[in-house]
């Protein structure tokens, strides 16, 4: 079916004839995951994630995943079911579930994932209507048609699950996010046999994360960057300050261990480090019988080898400690022959900012430990040999990649294919699209409404195109004001004024925008005898903007405010 | 001497004692290299490079170094030698060229690299004053008490040089950009002879090439990437379009060798790609006798598999030939089938735009083929191991990283450090440190002005750092005018007009701008009635700004204009 064919097609009951995998996010991007799974009067939604803005979203706060189908079809929606704690997995519940006009459905996770929502919910005081119901791995809830069953998954934070889902059709299994981790910190692997056992059951669809799907081999376990840190800590002769995500709980778990093995005591620094490490300390996810805790403001009272700080701002962002620690903006000041540990790598597109900060810190005497090839970071997706095993585990008859860019999917797609999984079997699907699968066939058979939902503010609302096209020109060129009287027998009364903000001529060059006034004035005036209908603000806009650009080759934003005069 | 004293320390004759390395631009920075050596009333120029503007440059189109302090010295500048043809090497003659107000100095280079400025300073006219010196690799040539010899070294454009400059006090070896590839396309090895006898002479201090310091080994040699080019047009079945940097041109020469020997037409489009390869053919750097050149305008009269496209986009930048045809704006449309393949890594900060590019060709059904690891692209610059073997060949007394980010410089200081270069030798550079080597010692004794200048538009001027800040509000937040009228017995005369671009609430929403109308009416009323002195612009900024914040939590620009009747 032609693609335009599929957008203009509504769901109507008679349309409901299979089961639906309808992606809301997460599919030809990194990020804000979201699905739905649909049989006739039973909806289930897997995830509800947030994205977060690239350069070309001018002053956005994060990004959404379109919600209009699931709240037009609210009544319908059994659970919502969220596989970890990540952002782009539980990041968009709070807007999510505003948008609810009738009873909220409950929702499912593990233990440590819903305590991450009980701290997002209670933040924006939904909590209280919500009904949050912890699972563990194996354990089976029906949900309308459909019976779920979670299985343990390693991934760069504790407590992460994939989903077996029966349908009246066959098995699905999502993988959520996963890697095979031959050695978890906490001991608890991913759950080989029951995906063994699913795919000897038979399963009718596996969607699988495609993140790494681009990297040979295996994804190193959580515990090989013990001898580096181990080595990089051991060796410090004055603080460390070690960042990673707040969210890497084993991580945070291997750094307190050998800091406290090296005797240093420990300083959580930066808000969501201290309130998802404390939280993972509450919920027994870290233990840390031995280690010391102390406060920011009593690192001075320790010799400077007693102390290790753990931080956030691995990536660079602008407003964490770490950078500003860099930039001298913080109150924990860098001194010569501190280690710092950056114990991550940079996210593509945080390149820049990464290390520009870690330029910072060596220029302040630091010694900077960093970069993949120091053993310092491992991943939390599984590469391309770990997604061939869970493709042979599972034996799926369809295959849709999940979690990744279009060339992440579509790689993802020619490796399912090298294991003989059909051709035809194998949907690299868009965020929106509908597949139908039948008894007989599986086919994308429409589209719904999938678009970025742009936030800026708090609560305030969406950022629509036209205000990101301005503000692309704002941030280029500035803005030209200009302001013009005009008498009731169309005489331009005065000169008009010109003001501009971050226009390349600075606001007080008079000369530019005094000829720039008397210019325009002239030019109205003659237009404004010649025709007796005109645009008027139109036209201010044309005669502003060509004046700026012979002058200086640029074309700001003009916006004209006229007053008549009666 | 501390960095306050540096700076307030300017130049007297007195001061002048012996040799001094003034480093203009490419210490702490990739990008805009330029330095000056300077011996009493002798001055020589190496490079004038320019540099790319990153996210924060709102609007910036280049980045120059400060030239004052040549410009200041100008009689003294016996010549400017450029060490080859990349941007951020040669980037910068015009404007540095046209700074001048008494002769200009002759300019130095490699028969290439002057064959791309001369089109520079043609295209603006500047050609005629400017004497451009053809020089040759082992030829030497005398400026003021410097006598300067040119080695050519290996890099990712053709007739590159490294410089070895005698001075009263010893031996420079300036390494330019460079690499020891083994088996170079041309056939010409970098000049290990030279780089050695200058080494067994004694060489006094040795500048060299920082940007693949972290790299250990070798770097590959350009022909290494032959077989996977080899591999992906010879089993290509429809069109082949291939982007890679037009400045690499022996990549451009295997690129057309290997779709020559399989039967493909080339097609050179871009203009970037078209002038500088067309150059390299007039010259004689691309050898290309049996190759068949067509025009854009042809293509469509061949068959897929006749063709290779030669173009730009290597870097996902927007205006590129390779952008445009992703996105679908360009008169070349990619087709299933079709074989792109992008013979260049992403520039760090470069990773999400090339990404979105690789995307979107691969929605459009065609085969992709890029990445390091299937061996598309070689680096130009040494890798550790050949940084070490240049430091052993030349055996420097004092050493000075260049051409690389501070970390990069520091991670170079300590391998020279590891070959036993006295740590006390080794100098960490910034931009505008002056370097002062007399018989007895080196020590940096002063600073010049060595800012960063942000150029916005063809010749119109520069971009102050307040201009940037302002574009900064205006691309997050938006902007709202203001316009009142103001009685002479200070009243507000009706409404007072507010207008917004780019800020959340749309310019539509008529209720907002009406009632911050009344609001500040009767806000700014009442206090000028209050008071009889205020800054009216002031506090009309601070009136909106507060309407606006309690509203959205925002804080766009606040643009005052005041009409006082009289």
């Amino acid at each position: 079916m032609a693609e335009t064919e599929l957008k203009n097609k509504t769901l109507s009951s008679d349309d409901l004839k299979g089961l639906q995998i309808i992606p809301l996010g997460g599919l030809g991007e990194i990020g804000k995951n979201m699905m739905a799974i649909r049989y006739l009067d039973d909806i289930i939604v897997v995830d509800v994630g947030l994205g977060f803005p690239s350069e070309e979203h001018y002053g956005v706060d994060y990004i959404l995943p379109n919600t209009d189908y699931l709240i037009k079809n609210q009544h319908l929606i059994r659970g919502i079911i969220l596989t970890h704690g990540h952002e782009d997995h539980i990041g968009g519940i709070n807007d999510f579930l505003r948008r609810f006009t009738k009873d909220l459905p409950p929702v499912y996770g593990t233990r440590l994932t819903l305590g991450l929502v009980e701290d997002k919910l209670s933040y924006k005081k939904l909590y209280s209507n919500v009904s949050l119901r912890v699972v563990q791995p194996r354990q089976r809830i029906q949900l309308g048609v459909f019976k779920v069953e979670f299985l343990k998954v390693c991934h760069s934070i504790a407590d992460s699950v994939g989903l077996a889902i029966e349908t009246p059709l066959g098995n699905i299994i999502h993988t959520g996010d996963f890697k095979f981790d031959p050695t978890p910190v906490d001991g608890e692997l991913t759950d080989y046999y029951k995906f063994a056992e699913f795919g000897e059951k038979g399963v009718l669809l596996l969607m699988s994360d495609s993140t790494n799907v681009t990297r040979p081999g295996f994804t190193p376990s959580e515990k090989e960057v013990a001898p580096a840190l181990i080595n990089a800590i051991g060796t410090a002769t004055n603080r460390v300050i070690v960042t990673t995500f707040a969210s890497n709980i084993h991580r945070v778990q291997q750094i307190i261990n050998i800091s406290t093995k090296f005797n240093r005591k420990i300083a959580l620094v930066g808000r969501s480090m201290e309130r998802v490490t404390k939280k993972a300390i509450d919920m027994g996810y870290i233990k840390c019988k031995d280690a010391v805790f102390i406060k920011q403001t009593d690192i001075e009272h320790y010799k400077d080898n007693e102390i290790t700080i753990i931080t956030t701002g691995s990536q660079g962002e602008p407003m964490s400690v770490l950078t500003r620690i860099a930039k001298g903006e913080h109150k924990i000041v860098v001194s010569p022959g501190d280690t710092i540990i950056i114990s991550a790598v940079p996210i593509p597109g945080n390149e820049k900012m990464v290390f520009n900060t870690i330029n910072k810190l060596f220029s302040k005497g630091a010694e900077v430990i960093y970069e993949a090839n120091r053993h310092l970071h491992v991943s939390g997706h599984a590469s391309s040999e770990e997604l061939k095993m869970m493709i042979n585990l599972t034996k799926p008859k369809y295959f849709v990649p999940i979690h990744g860019e279009s060339r992440h999917l579509i790689h993802h797609g020619e490796l399912a294919q090298s294991l003989d999984i059909k051709k035809e079997n194998i949907f690299i699907m868009d965020n929106g699209d509908v597949l139908e699968i039948t008894p007989e066939k599986a086919e994308v058979v429409m589209k719904v409404p999938a678009n970025k939902v742009l936030i800026d503010g708090s609560g305030i609302g969406f950022v629509e195109d036209d205000i990101l096209r301005d503000r692309q020109v704002l941030s280029r060129d500035g803005v030209i004001f200009a302001s013009v009287t005009i008498t009731h027998d169309f005489k331009v009364a005065s000169d008009p004024q010109l003001v501009s903000k971050g226009f390349i001529i600075q606001h007080d060059d008079q000369v530019f925008y005094k000829k720039g006034g008397q210019y325009l004035k002239d030019r109205l005036e003659k237009t404004l005898q010649e025709k007796s209908e005109i645009d008027i603000d139109q036209k201010i806009c044309d005669i502003v903007s060509d004046y700026a650009f012979s002058a200086t080759k640029r074309r700001p934003l003009i916006i004209p405010v006229t007053h008549l005069l009666d």
